[in-house]
């Protein structure tokens, strides 16, 4: 209430991320479409703020978004995100998005992400939300930022995990609707903070797990198993977010002789299995070096699982 | 993906509201304060944005709120709602908010809305994000809107009310910090989903309960009980919001001789009950007229507690 507290909430605070292949920038290097605001997709001043005070995703989490990679100026993985898009905005009644428009403004944002930051990779956001609380008119945005120097330390040195409850009941989703289990909301808070959890503890992620015990996702990933040739997931009636990457993965898998499964896991299989990553679209594959302070040694084969990964999201 | 889907996501949907002594508006009676974006908070013309695009609210959730009753220029129960959000700001890891400025904010606020739409109540809102995720400059804004003329009807009429399993485990708080529970965050999409689902149900609102059944809290409100001479509302440990007007109308309640208790309930527990009412800071009471289809008559003292649940808030 002095002061200094008033300074503290008004000084910038550092920037969280080192961006790659950019300066510091007080600016940040960002491209910004409008999808929903005019009759066509356009592209907004990042420096002018864009959303209204009463926009429900900001004041509800009301709303589903999608990350998708942006590499070399092409969006990867792109039928897989449009599909889950919308399934999770039928899933929160929200009116069926016109992917045409969507594309378009994807397409708008890749070209100027190209021309004026022009990092090779970037991440790559769909966002949208129920709209204005005061008018009930719908608002979708894009966004492409260059990625974050954890990213890449992730995917080149692995992560140390937690698992984590998530405290869902594992027939939640069946019974209870309104939980939303399976669609890829905007209420991430929990998400995050099972992040900043782990980050606190020495670990850079989390794999949450069900009160029966069962393998669920992490909070921005899906996991994937090696258990000898065969890649390993748990089932979307776990409660987990269908993973485009993972889906990808198994497809480019199953082309090239290995085994795939969805199975219910427990933390036990993990730890004795023959690797565990955690897929997404923009880090693409982190290996998991510690689970639970148990050190998970790297297989012959990782390179190949990791290869595939790669090879999953390139078109 | 045709040009009628196009439309659709551009035209203007309806209000979802008509707001309570105001006439239908294209641009909606609001005021709107940024608390954190300059020296001073200042108010801002609510027909522009004011919110960036990679905002934390908007894209996961990620902050804090409160809403207060705003009634003939005075906001109501300002203590215990600052209270609660310096508790969630907390439990966020965010900075903590620097009460004097969300005071001055408030009263900035409520000023302007006396000035220019002036309706007797309203909703007065504040929102405390984590910021921009380019710049991790946090963000926070006070708006103040009319109330929605549901909220009326639903004082004098009450509410038919569905239970709705939650899913969160009751000893979940303590060993899972990252659930959150009991922090007032911005990841509101699941309760809102339970809200639209009892409408698509004909009803008019949600009372949560746990796996083991009990009962917690309805999506934006307490659950208050009256058992003979003692009003009843689930303990915090069940995993519950501390709720404002609740703790209020104890302690009146406490002055006024009767009994006060926080227990463990059941569905059963309500039904048998001489009454329930879902409390909340701006529609301040709603009693529950049936509960999953059992009727819910009106005890002789209902106007009692009625009077005492707008005492409560009176101040």
């Amino acid at each position: 209430m002095n002061s200094s507290d008033s300074r503290q909430l008004t000084t910038p605070a550092p920037s969280p991320h080192d961006y790659v292949g950019t300066p510091a920038l007080a600016t940040p290097a960002q491209v910004i479409v409008d999808v929903l605001g005019a009759p066509e997709p356009q592209l907004c001043d990042p420096a002018e703020p864009m959303i209204f005070a009463d926009d429900l995703a900001a004041v509800r989490g009301d709303g589903v978004f999608e990350t998708l990679m942006l590499r070399n100026g092409e969006v990867h993985n792109l039928q897989r995100h449009a599909t889950r898009f919308v399934t999770s905005a039928a899933m929160l009644d929200l009116g069926e998005p016109d992917l045409d428009r969507w594309l378009a403004a994807t397409e708008l944002a890749a070209e100027a992400f190209g021309a004026s930051v022009g990092a090779p990779e970037a991440a790559l956001r769909w966002v949208y939300s129920r709209g204005r609380e005061s008018t009930g008119q719908a608002t979708g945005w894009v966004t492409v930022a260059p990625i974050a120097a954890d990213v890449l330390t992730a995917r080149q040195s692995g992560v140390k995990v937690m698992t984590a409850e998530r405290g869902f009941r594992i027939d939640l989703s069946e019974r209870s609707p309104w939980a939303l289990i399976g669609a890829k909301t905007l209420s991430y808070a929990a998400n995050m903070a099972a992040l900043r959890y782990a980050k606190a503890h020495g670990l850079q992620d989390v794999i949450f797990v069900s009160d029966e015990g069962h393998v669920l996702e992490g909070p921005t990933s899906s996991v994937v198993v090696l258990r000898d040739n065969t890649l390993v997931t748990p089932p979307i009636e776990a409660g987990v977010l269908p993973g485009t990457t993972q889906a990808a993965l198994f497809r480019v898998a199953e082309e090239q002789g290995w085994e795939t499964a969805y199975e219910v896991l427990s933390v036990q299989d993990l730890i004795e299995s023959d690797g565990v990553w955690l897929v997404s679209s923009v880090r693409v594959q982190a290996r998991v070096t510690e689970l639970d302070g148990h050190e998970m040694p790297r297989a012959e084969c990782a390179d190949e699982i990791e290869q595939m990964m790669w090879e999953a999201v390139a078109h």
